[in-house]
């Protein structure tokens, strides 16, 4: 059974004072769950609605009924499972390959999409600004399709990184180079900026190198989608 | 003031049915309602809740209330202009330059996006099977960023314009040539698949050629999602 408390300490970890608070963060889903047990992050609770959904048995899992995964989900329409895990430490970042920055990504479905890609194009450390929306966010953890437990997410002072860093610093920009003249290194950094303003002064200031997507179509159009952008300068720093 | 059968009528074009009986579509926003009135699409009506919103002034233009504004739109919090507009009649696909095809595609975002795209790659046609969402749907055209009226989208049967191609068909695959090998001709067809079946059985019959990006991460890792696969191909197509 699952008491008042556990409800409240549960639906509390859908904002990320809490989470934060706590070290903990919430994942729903059977495909989901499962591939977070099977990473290295660690599992504190798991609640299920049918013992036999995971295959598992252990002190961590915990039968409740549907009811009741209703009452601790963050979903309109709750998915047999819920589990809690514990947020990873974050190691120290390793610039001897390339790592992305994201300076005030604020929409969760960009941040889930960006680490999924990093996961997809073998990028292991990611760096975002305080102001970036918490990875942790049941919406990004949505988006990330489990990749996240293979990403190494580090928050922090963009700035005083970028400044101190010792392999060349790119940043995704409208007027910069056309990516396609770029012979990328081994090992770099590469910026994207906020959905609505892009990368801000104080950061572009320790950029070494502006890069740029060439437009093909009509020039009225916006700018890329941060993610979508992300993508394709992703795939064409590993084409080589 | 709107009556009654007013507020009925522009809340159905919610729906698919309606827009399609009604050859109508309606878009929220000033800057998209804007970027509308600028294009070869032709405004129907628009409702603004301040006649300076727009700068415009014409038969087709009602001021309304904020009350009544609410009771039309598809919005938790409307922003001060409803639009309704012709859904334009579609051109002959012209296979003289790149053509996209959607084999279902439904998320509205994913949509959105591609469309986007292609008016960032200057892909001007795009083909969609008849299953696939709607791009008149408004969660569609918020993806789309005004990019629709630039985009010429014919829905119909994929398999029979395929199936007849005159330039090269190819599509995106798991185990497709890398891309990065492939020489691109001026024209051809690139046919993307659904979110969670990839290109069906019927329509990979009539693909010439597979091609796929390369996972450079663990491999244990989801399919890239179809929107941000388009970015990369679309850009691999066109750079060269």
């Amino acid at each position: 059974m699952v008491v008042k408390s556990q409800i409240k300490f549960i639906k509390n970890l859908q904002q990320k004072k809490y989470r934060t608070q706590n070290r903990l963060f919430v994942v729903e889903g059977i495909k989901a769950v499962r591939e977070l047990l099977n990473s290295t992050i660690k599992v504190h609770k798991i609640y299920v609605t049918d013992s036999s959904v995971l295959g598992l048995s252990g002190d961590f899992i915990e039968v409740i009924s549907e009811g009741e995964l209703k009452k601790i989900s963050g979903l309109a329409t709750p998915n047999k499972v819920l589990g809690v895990f514990h947020i990873p430490v974050p190691r120290p970042l390793d610039f001897s390959d390339w790592v992305i920055a994201l300076d005030d990504v604020r929409d969760p479905g960009n941040m889930g999409t960006i680490i999924r890609l990093c996961d997809w194009f073998g990028v292991k450390n990611l760096i975002c600004s305080s102001n970036s929306v918490d990875c942790y966010n049941p919406k990004v953890l949505q988006a990330t399709m489990g990749s996240i437990s293979r990403v190494n997410i580090v928050y922090g002072d963009l700035q005083k990184v970028l400044s101190k860093s010792e392999v060349p610093v790119y940043g995704a920009f409208m007027d910069g180079t056309v990516v396609y003249k770029e012979e990328f290194s081994k090992s770099g950094i590469l910026v994207m900026g906020n959905e609505a303003n892009g990368v801000s002064e104080a950061i572009e200031a320790v950029i070494g190198k502006k890069i740029s997507i060439p437009q093909f179509g009509t020039k009225t159009t916006e700018s890329l989608n941060v993610a979508t952008a992300t993508a394709i300068l992703l795939n064409e720093i590993r084409r080589g």
